[in-house]
């Protein structure tokens, strides 16, 4: 069985089930095929709104964050500014296999969430990634790349991240994980 | 300690979650405070959109549901109508006392999602509720105290249904008893 994960690394949900993916995988048996999408422009294509649009969810946000980190033991460092753009670490990601995009996007999950280490900005990015990594990024073809995710993305029903699929089957938020393992553990 | 439930009978994550509350309650020895709400004037005065408004969200919806309540071993019957009109039906439990109003809630809840009775119509809801408390939503009291349920709601910084709160934490969502039972448990 095959799980399709669609993150952005700006997103802290995506953050918090990132850290539950291995896990997820060794009870399951399922491999987990990590997809960078890009957030802002999902929600641009379908007409959602960032969580931090509405005041009410802006002030929830980071109580919530801060229990989901508690309850699953790990750490969570709020960024000073906050969204950040992601676009070029997400182009980096894009234009990675899959095996070193699941590497890479674990390192910037870490480094961003768990550390507060920046991850839009060169310098950070570089130390993080290394410089091909980087110059990777700046291709047409890990703008594309990125762009054809997020689209399909779009065409498949996401409106949020972290999104997973089985098959057509979407699964939104870090909230879904043992609804997505009592599914796959009943045969559905 | 206390835990307050502010729930629509309109809201099938509302349902999903009421049908945890017993479990919550013993399992922490908690006690759970229903408030009925309104979530159509709650969506009104914050600004919210409900989840029907974007249609990626619509289409997840039922989806979404029909896994949490197998996850949950629960029935669940979607209506023929919906977003129904639940103002009746929240002025009647507005109008009730705390013991009064977790049973007349169980009791719509078990009607309207498990056995799939409308709960917006006068001789479905009497049959569920008795005549005398659909008499008691008619009344001023009824609306005045459903109204400031709601506007306290918003106040405390609510956004949806169900929240929950414990003092001044907020928590939204079915998804969220895990949570809420987790910071009690360690004597948060």
């Amino acid at each position: 069985m095959q799980i399709e994960f669609f993150f952005d690394t700006v997103s802290p949900y995506s953050y918090v089930a990132a850290s539950q993916v291995p896990a997820l995988e060794r009870r399951t048996g399922a491999t987990v095929r990590w997809r960078p999408f890009f957030l802002g422009g999902l929600f641009k294509t379908i007409g959602n709104r960032a969580p931090l649009e509405l005041p009410a969810k802006a002030r929830y946000l980071w109580h919530d964050l801060e229990r989901l980190a508690r309850f699953h033991g790990i750490a969570l460092r709020k960024p000073d500014n906050f969204p950040f753009n992601s676009l070029t670490a997400q182009r980096a990601l894009a234009a990675m296999d899959d095996d070193a995009c699941r590497a890479a996007a674990q390192q910037l999950f870490q480094a961003r969430w768990a550390e507060g280490r920046p991850i839009d900005e060169e310098q950070s990015l570089t130390g993080i990634l290394g410089s091909e990594a980087l110059a990777g990024a700046g291709t047409a073809g890990a703008r594309d790349a990125l762009k054809a995710n997020t689209e399909e993305a779009a065409e498949r029903g996401a409106f949020g991240a972290p999104t997973f699929f089985i098959g057509d089957a979407l699964f939104f938020g870090c909230d879904r994980l043992h609804i997505i393992e009592a599914e796959l553990l009943a045969g559905r």
